[in-house]
């Protein structure tokens, strides 16, 4: 987990590596801080994209309030290098309840979360069995993408009821609109933010209506924290791709190629010329399975193709991929000079559909200076 | 990397994890190990699908001899824990041959790879500048879906020769019918492996003919190896995922649910009873993003969902993910007692469309014995 600084350059490095080039994150990060700033909001970055103490860091320089972690591992991990103020954002399970309360017995302020009222029943009973007050946000649906409770059920108020009257913290509320990802319009997006918040702002107004607390109001994905024109009402954004950015973002139209922080740096190892195909060594275990672009407005195979400079080669891409085997084309016709502009050896850098699925198949991040120097930063792995 | 037997059970491993069924893995090492014999040739399993040295330990024990690899850090694992006959088989990129010497140097009887006159030219001459006399393979292409030289190219020869003539020793010839993956009758898989072995053999005549050395054919993948009615003219086979078997290898036809080997425990922490989900603690990061499936003729979405026992829940499937959420449904119409079917708490098994990529995704497998017993068994990951 420490910042190492290493010798190697972009020539030198073992390929495939995961690159991260330095001035685009930072800009990444002043970009979301200074919106949530103008907007009068508590920014809690989710870590589960980067997995990485010193991305963490970085975001907590530039004002970031917390953490949002998916794993009780990440909390262990980023509690040891000392981020105490932590959201579990995944539905509690009970079988889990034991490590949460190690956790917060050893200081760290994990607050857990729950989304109907068999879990809120178990976190109450457990806690009032072990003398542990959890800290509890409830889950709101606002858009039907996965998990949580619609702000107009009865269910909202009766787990409020639950957690509160079973002697537990009741924090107040979160959602996440990841069906977000879906749309690629500004009045789209919009649109989803402000049902994100009208939905979440709502939940809360109806559970103090009923006399209860509910201080936190927590929203957010990396497109609608990037589009809201408001956020009355909510008192902190989470978002976490953000940071790197990547090729789904780009369709979804919140950044653009030259903001991706995060690359595969590769090796070009082969040709198949009348295919007009490089063989390089980013195949899919690098590049991870992920095809988000696919349904998108514009399809990057596994990936957009740039010099290792990091410019990007305009209609190259990484057609196919086998476990260690990654097929660079051009897109349309096939371009029979590749063996000529791609010799064996050439190095590029390849831009991910998903930054948060192509990071996790690394055990580091090679992070780029301005100044072209190297750092290593460790990224955990599992659970 | 050392086997550790544990205390936790299916009711206490944290979730998700890894599973391996022993008795299956066994039964699938024996079938292909007993075919391999029956057909006369050499078995080198190929160890990316598992990067775990206990499983590559049972191959060996079965008949293996020696081990395939993707990646030099494969190389080093296995060599470290005393698997000394190794092929690399992804084609050479030059600036790895200074690793590959050394593992030579060390002891490790690493063979080597080219599928072009540019790469064969950077191994002889880094061979003659270093003293190195490298085992090289000639990557043959039998099926157009990658890397290799066609049989019948004039190049085959020249590569030849410059390795001969170069100094290096010319083991032979090697081919992967990746494309078997795409096929799923007898008729189409029986006719692929023949088409692998017969031009691999042709391109082992070919250089036999002009004078030069080709003591190896080495052909294989899975599909091929288990179907293959002949393999006169090769001399050993490859194959990786039949340790394990998966969904994909499932609908291409060479095995059924109850030969899968791997699976991911898992944990339901919510429901959505309106739209017959139960949420799971198993996600995209956990399957892995490969949806190998979706364009087979039975698509399993993420997975196919199995009581903890290993019994298949017919219709029960994975049908989203996000990165720490799996949302489970019925397939066809929804399941209204889907929170009384599978109440919070409840753990299953997930079955994976692709062994390779949801292995990879843990830091280590849970091996399960026939008597209940749990092995912690290590794998290794990145480059």
């Amino acid at each position: 987990m420490n910042t190492l600084a290493t010798l190697d350059t972009l020539d030198t490095l073992d390929t495939p590596a995961a690159l991260i080039e330095r001035t685009r994150m930072q800009r990444n990060i002043e970009r979301m801080q200074q919106r949530m700033n103008a907007l009068g909001v508590r920014f809690r970055p989710h870590v589960k994209t980067t997995k990485c103490i010193d991305v963490a860091r970085a975001q907590r320089d530039a004002g970031a309030q917390g953490i949002t972690v998916s794993t009780l591992k990440e909390a262990e991990q980023f509690f040891a290098h000392g981020f105490t103020d932590v959201l579990y954002a995944v539905g509690m399970a009970p079988h889990r309840l034991q490590h949460a309360m190690e956790l917060r017995r050893r200081g760290c302020a994990l607050v857990i979360i729950t989304d109907g009222a068999e879990s809120a029943r178990a976190i109450a009973e457990f806690g009032r069995a072990n003398g542990e007050v959890f800290d509890v946000l409830i889950e709101v649906d606002t858009d039907g993408h996965r998990s949580g409770i619609r702000p107009e059920e009865d269910a909202l108020l009766q787990v409020a009821r639950s957690l509160h009257e079973g002697g537990m913290r009741l924090g107040g509320v979160m959602t996440h609109a990841g069906s977000s990802y879906e749309l690629d319009t500004p009045e789209a997006l919009r649109a989803m933010a402000e049902q994100e918040r009208a939905g979440c702002v709502h939940a809360a107004q109806r559970i103090r209506d009923a006399g209860l607390p509910c201080p936190v109001v927590s929203v957010g994905s990396t497109p609608t924290a990037l589009m809201a024109q408001s956020l009355e009402g909510v008192t902190e954004v989470r978002a976490g791709v953000y940071v790197f950015f990547d090729l789904v973002m780009r369709n979804v139209g919140v950044c653009s190629e030259s903001d991706i922080a995060l690359s595969v740096l590769t090796t070009v190892i082969g040709h198949q010329v009348e295919k007009g195909w490089a063989i390089v060594d980013a195949g899919w275990m690098a590049m991870s399975r992920d095809r988000g672009t696919q349904k998108q407005k514009r399809d990057f195979g596994y990936g957009q193709v740039c010099a290792v400079d990091g410019t990007v080669l305009e209609g190259y891409v990484l057609s196919g991929a086998n476990q260690e085997h990654g097929i660079l084309s051009r897109e349309g016709t096939a371009d029979t000079d590749i063996a000529a502009r791609f010799p064996i050896g050439t190095r590029l850098r390849v831009l991910p559909n998903h930054a948060c699925a192509t990071g996790a198949q690394f055990p580091e991040y090679h992070a780029l200076g301005e100044d072209g120097a190297l750092q290593t930063w460790g990224r955990f792995h599992g659970w």
